[in-house]
């Protein structure tokens, strides 16, 4: 875009554009942003995505930790930080742990994404 | 859950769940990854937020500067971090930049959560 002045809107105080729904509180915020946190690193958005990806969304530690080039510790830090964050819980059965997606929290996840995406759709915001 | 062991799992190799799905990707993890972690920030997400909320997706940088208790520059330089992650567009009518909301980026980040979301809800996995 020209980065000369158009005459309608060069003006002292802004065009200004009225906000017609409620912005995130500070609290839901936060939590919201914790639980992006936990998902915002490569290698944990990877290991999520590798126990989604099981049948029944569930997957035996035992199972996922041969396609990672980090150590077990690491791992199992991870699955920590997600569990920690609601994203997955475990269950040990027998010499083994389990994990699984918490599809509650996803879709509350995927739900202030596409409230956003769908109001700029239909409000007509450039994409 | 009680923590005495199972019978039926209770053996040296874990219950195996196949992989119905192809999980993402390194590379697609490292871009989806940076998204989020430009979402992932409390005060960036209600920055990001209050944008969406305005009418058209879209806020003129003078109208998103008051309600949030840090400096200008600091909410600068949360706005150039959700607009390098794809996040945000800016253009600059006269003398105000006006910030949109990318609804492609929102879309996309929204169906890798919701499929995941969606394959557990089919296959049944606890929530």
């Amino acid at each position: 875009m020209s980065k000369s002045r158009l005459p309608l809107n060069d003006a002292a105080v802004c065009a200004y554009a009225p906000v017609i729904r409620e912005p995130l509180s500070t609290a839901a915020a936060a939590d919201i942003a914790a639980k992006l946190k936990a998902l915002s690193d490569p290698v944990r958005l990877r290991l999520f995505s590798l126990v989604a990806s099981h049948a029944g969304g569930e997957a035996c530690v035992c199972d996922i930790s041969g396609d990672f080039d980090v150590t077990q510790p690491t791992i199992s830090h991870h699955l920590k930080v997600l569990k920690d964050a609601g994203l997955l819980v475990s269950e040990r059965r027998g010499s083994w742990v389990y994990y699984s997606v918490r599809t509650e929290t996803l879709m509350t996840l995927s739900s202030v994404l596409s409230t956003v995406a769908a109001d700029d759709a239909t409000t007509g915001a450039p994409a």
